[in-house]
This record gives structure tokens, C-alpha cells and sequence, in this order.
């Protein structure tokens, strides 16, 4: 294992959802805006936008609408956007038509963009020695939080970031052993559940040792558990949401 | 301005499209892993997998498919892969049906997963003095580079990297304006082609300078050009991909 102070700071990696209540200086966010604008990008598109909201009341909305009492709260909140309106303009300004702004590839080309941006922010934000929360929550009720964020066509919130000053230690997550996720030439497909017991086990003792109320979980069983099940809950309207926006259009 | 080890690697990211003939070697590659594995993730779902490819011929087809030549030459060759076949079994195997696994926003929850991971390792590659090259081309020709991974249902190649010890230099490439990119509050719909003038100077004198050939772009250019221009190509398929693979089931 190579040690140096970005693979031990990726490496001790969680979340952190308490943040001091102090918003990030001017440098930290010109910092962290120029890191995002480094990232690779697919084409040389640069399909993303970052909407930085500071605004109490529109932060305690996102709040409600993520159901999240960290969101919006202490720290900055960050939303990253997948952006083909932009694009779309200059083609549309300079005479030409939409090309294939409107489809499928176009749009994981964006995706990948706004998340890879996102993960280099990330980075960054713990080089400093800050903490952020990725919130996937900000897709919950997807119809509702574009109402709120006021965007343009052709633009897509992917994921939410909560950035500041830690206010708690939390201990570290254990992950899936590398011989499940990582493969040597070919994919294994035979994957086999009992080979999980072991990590199971692991699993169990970090809930044990993190919650207070000592729940019992596992990680086969969260995966069979409520997370997964049939349900019929608003995140059911993203496909409704990316041709509201002029995405995906080839799904037609 | 803030400056640390890790943020002046990535401001100072660069694509590497050109390699030393030396593979990672064993420790390299559990440290990229390691790394990957400590990447967030969507719910705890852990949902993607990479794939690391070293058979001679079975690079040879990915090059051919991705008609990049550096695309599994020198360096080494990996598949990020957006992976729910994992989950999927984990429930099927302990008696439960698939739940929500073929619906989009679990899909879009593995393709976070994954980029996430993608540009977790790629910061860690540059921390080591490697470089590399995100492949968008492995979805170029989407069903048969599926074929040719030979993957199980609910995955979904996202992206390849090429990584290595780098064999050239190449110069920054300059990213659009933060004004552009970087909103506060909120998103600024007033959109001006005129506004990207200097920028666009910017992009010309570095095509200029880099190309022997010196070819005259520009960013408006490469936007209002072939890239977005409307066609009939492979990339169309990846809606049929994603409903063969059981993704994005939602959508039918």
C-alpha cells in the first residue's frame, strides 16, 4: 500500500453531517470552484454548473425537501448540475439547431462531468482539512426541488454537497473486500451471498459500536431490506423530470 | 487561493494519452483499489465494480472498438462499471424479489458510485506521479463492447481509464471562466455568446501552440461543430443497452 497525503486522506474518508456553524471563506470557495473547473471532461463539453445557495429560506426549502436536518444548516450547500443548456445556447445563439443535445449519451456525458467534478471538489474539501456530506436526497421529490432551484432546460441536479468545518469524529465505514468489486480480466459472475458472512460480521460491529440504540444491521441485510424494496415514492419521477427538461429525448 | 499538495495536482490535471511501456505494479494497483473502495456511496449500496483488463487481444478489441490507439497499449487498462447485478443477487439468493433495481434512479445511484470512484482513483493516480486518460469511446459502440466485456445483467460500463507512467507533457488545457460555471444563488439563465469572445481567443492561441498542424478552434467552434452535430451513430443504442442489461426498466 503507497502512502502519501491524498491516498491517506481518501482512505479515511467518511462522511460528516455536524459542521461548525461558519460558512467557508472566499479563498476556500474560489478554491474549491477552480479545483471543480480542473476536472476532465468528456469532449471538452464541460457540461456541469455549481449553484451555491446561501439564502436561509431557500436553504430551510432544500432542507425540507431532502428531509435532512444537516442540509442547508451549518456549512455550505453546493448543488451540482448537469448543464447542456449552456451548449445549447451557443449552438442556438450562433444559428445552429439543438444537434444532439437532447440525448442519451450527450446527457451521461454531463452526468459524468458534474460527478467527477464533484468527487475532485470533494478531495479538495478534505485536503483542506474540511468535511462535506454527498446528498443523493436532493432527487427525492425531483418535480419539486426544480420548482425551487429555478433551473433552465436542459439542466439536471445531480447531487447535493454539504461542506464545512467538521463537528464530530465519526468512525469509519467498512467497505466490500476488493475481491467483490474488483476484478482481474474477467467480471465474476458468480458471485455467491454466503462468501458475505464475514463482511456481514464487520458490518454488524460498526452499527453496534456507532448507534447508541445498538442496531442490529448487516450489509445483506440492508440491501434486502427497505432501501431496495418496491415502492412507490417520488424518486419515480426522474424519467418525467429528464424529458421535462429536454433530456433523454431519444427515450421517446 | 489555497495550495496543497493534493489541490495543485489537480489544478494542474492534464489528460496523459501517452505511456511508458512499465504496468502498475502489485501495489500500486491494491492502492488504486483501496482507494476506490473508500470512495461515498449512494445509500451504502457500493454499487459499481472495476474491471481490470490485461489480455493482449482482449485490448486489442477494446481499442478497436474505443479507435483510440492508446486505449490498452502502454500502461494499464481499466472498466469502471456501474453494478447492480451484485445487489440483485445478494436478494435473489436470500429468497427476496429484485425490488427497485431496475429502476432509473437506482441506476443513476450506481452511475454516481461509479464516477465517483472513477475520479477518486484518478486523483490518486496524479498523487503518484502516474497520469491518465478517461475513456468516454468504450461506449462508442455500446452493445458490442458488451459483448466483448462479456458482463452480467444490471451492468453498465460508464467509463475506461488508461493509466501510466506518463511519456509526454502536454500543456493545460484552458477551462471556461468560473462566471460561467459557478453560480451563486442562483443560475443565470442570461446567457451571452458574445461573452465567451476572450475566452474563445484563449482556446484558439492554445490549439495553436500544441498542434503542429496548427489547427484554428475554438470552444464556440468545437460546440457549434461535429461533436453536437445531429447524426446516426452507435451511441444511439444506449437506451437499448441499458433496458438489455435490466436498467432503467421504469422507462418502458
Amino acid at each position: 500500500m503507497i502512502h502519501n497525503k491524498t491516498i491517506d486522506s481518501q482512505i479515511n474518508h467518511r462522511s460528516i453531517r455536524a459542521f461548525k456553524d461558519q460558512p467557508l471563506t472566499k479563498e476556500q470557495l474560489e478554491t474549491l470552484y477552480t479545483v471543480a473547473q480542473h476536472t476532465p471532461t468528456s469532449m471538452f463539453m464541460q457540461n456541469f454548473s455549481i449553484l451555491h445557495i446561501t439564502n436561509e429560506a431557500k436553504r430551510a426549502k432544500i432542507r425540507e425537501l431532502c428531509n435532512q436536518q444537516y442540509v442547508g444548516a451549518e456549512g455550505d450547500l453546493f448543488i451540482f448540475i448537469a448543464d447542456l443548456y449552456r451548449n445549447q445556447q451557443i449552438r442556438k445563439q450562433l444559428g445552429k439547431d439543438d444537434g444532439r443535445v437532447h440525448m442519451t449519451d450527450i446527457f451521461f456525458q454531463a452526468m459524468e462531468d458534474t460527478i467527477l467534478a464533484f468527487q475532485n471538489v470533494a478531495n479538495a474539501v478534505e485536503s483542506m482539512g474540511l468535511g462535506y456530506v454527498p446528498l443523493g436526497t436532493i432527487n427525492d421529490h425531483p418535480l419539486k426541488m426544480l420548482e425551487e432551484l429555478d433551473l433552465p432546460e436542459l439542466t439536471f441536479p445531480v447531487l447535493g454537497m454539504q461542506v464545512g468545518i467538521p463537528n464530530q469524529e465519526p468512525q469509519l465505514k467498512p467497505r466490500l473486500p476488493l475481491k467483490f468489486t474488483c476484478f482481474e480480466e474477467e467480471y465474476n459472475k458468480d458471485f455467491k451471498v454466503e462468501d458475505l458472512a464475514d463482511y456481514d460480521k464487520i458490518v454488524t460491529t460498526y452499527y453496534d459500536l456507532r448507534d447508541s440504540n445498538r442496531r442490529i444491521d448487516s450489509f445483506t441485510k440492508q440491501i434486502t431490506g427497505q432501501k431496495l424494496d418496491k415502492a412507490i415514492i417520488d424518486r419515480d419521477q426522474l424519467p418525467e423530470e429528464l424529458h421535462q427538461q429536454g433530456l433523454c429525448l431519444d427515450w421517446k
